[in-house]
């Protein structure tokens, strides 16, 4: 690990976030498979949820590697997490693919954006655990040709993108205010508000572009 | 695969049937893993999950080897095993434990029966789909130390053992029903009600011995 025990925090921070968000993204998918419409859907849904607990073990062993508690680690992120997912609830089988695909893809981008501050080797490691599990083409299609079946849907799934971005920042404040060496990393001691509102810009963009991508407004 | 239609389909049915199964006990680990009062449990649930959909994708393949599309062999299944868990849909973390133990044993004792008529290559499938993924030396260490903290528990998880038995019971009556082959492959062309009564009573007996193991009267 590094000599500076505020960058090694802030990984182990970050990597228990992580595992945490991708043990949680498994209990969403396998969940959601149960509204799936038909059992190949279903199984496809499984086989995605399944990819998230691949990617939560690798986590997991990286964090014992570094020589860090995984549990210890991924416990200051379980209540915040936990709340995004039981606020954004999807109460049907559209709502969670768009809470799929926005919320990882929001997810993925913010971590990122923290891996630029990594050193190469935990670079490597945020960028294996993001790497698209197919899930982006499959909310796209489905949602898209629901759409064309029924362009009614579109309104409520576009407020829907919304909400979800909104308990997302919700839970990313608190985060931010209850861990310092996460933020610290993030924005290098003094707060840049510059940077931060240009940070923001940046994944509100890029949620725009999956809204749309949806066919869906932003 | 087999000269015998007959036969044929029944293996059919019977890898349909595991293959369906398989992917709802995914389902339902995943639902029990989001109970789990730790984030280690959470992890251990779901790495059963994951077990479980693994089994069911060598099913699937399987399946798809001799010929027959996956999707099609499950679907009669889909609605009486999807009623099973949600007439016994586990209310807390312990209830989730016995259904996943007790359910899955009597399910592969099930299983085990069938095998006994099946050519061995099938049989060699259907037990390697059938080893323990862990699950039972878990809920059984849980649910004793649950009980030995606060004996009161053991009454309602009593109970709840029953109904499990008695939920599984109707449901299988139900596919017999429907599935000739299947039946036929089990009773060869008439039903031998001693055989079946025999059969019932191994399977009761295993039952009680796994009630048991859990501390709990059958």
């Amino acid at each position: 690990m590094d000599a500076d025990p505020g960058f090694d925090a802030a990984v182990v921070d970050l990597l228990g976030m992580m595992a945490c968000a991708e043990l949680l993204a498994f209990e969403r998918l396998a969940h959601d498979a149960a509204l799936a419409p038909t059992i190949a859907d279903k199984a496809e849904l499984a086989r995605m949820a399944v990819a998230e607990f691949n990617h939560f073990t690798v986590l997991r062993e990286h964090l014992m590697k570094i020589g860090a508690d995984p549990t210890a680690a991924m416990e200051p992120f379980v209540e915040p997490l936990a709340e995004f997912h039981q606020r954004t609830a999807a109460s049907n089988w559209l709502e969670g693919l768009v809470k799929a695909y926005v919320g990882d893809g929001l997810a993925a981008d913010f971590y990122r954006e923290i891996g630029g501050f990594l050193d190469p080797a935990t670079r490597d490691l945020v960028e294996e655990v993001l790497a698209d599990t197919g899930h982006s083409g499959f909310a796209v299609s489905h949602v898209r040709a629901a759409i064309e079946a029924d362009p009614r849907v579109a309104g409520p799934l576009a407020l829907w993108g919304r909400r979800l971005m909104g308990e997302a920042l919700t839970q990313a404040q608190r985060v931010a205010g209850e861990r310092d060496a996460l933020v610290s990393l993030l924005v290098g001691g003094s707060i840049d508000f510059r940077q931060l509102g240009e940070m923001l810009a940046r994944l509100t963009a890029a949620h725009s572009a999956r809204m749309a991508a949806l066919g869906l407004e932003a």
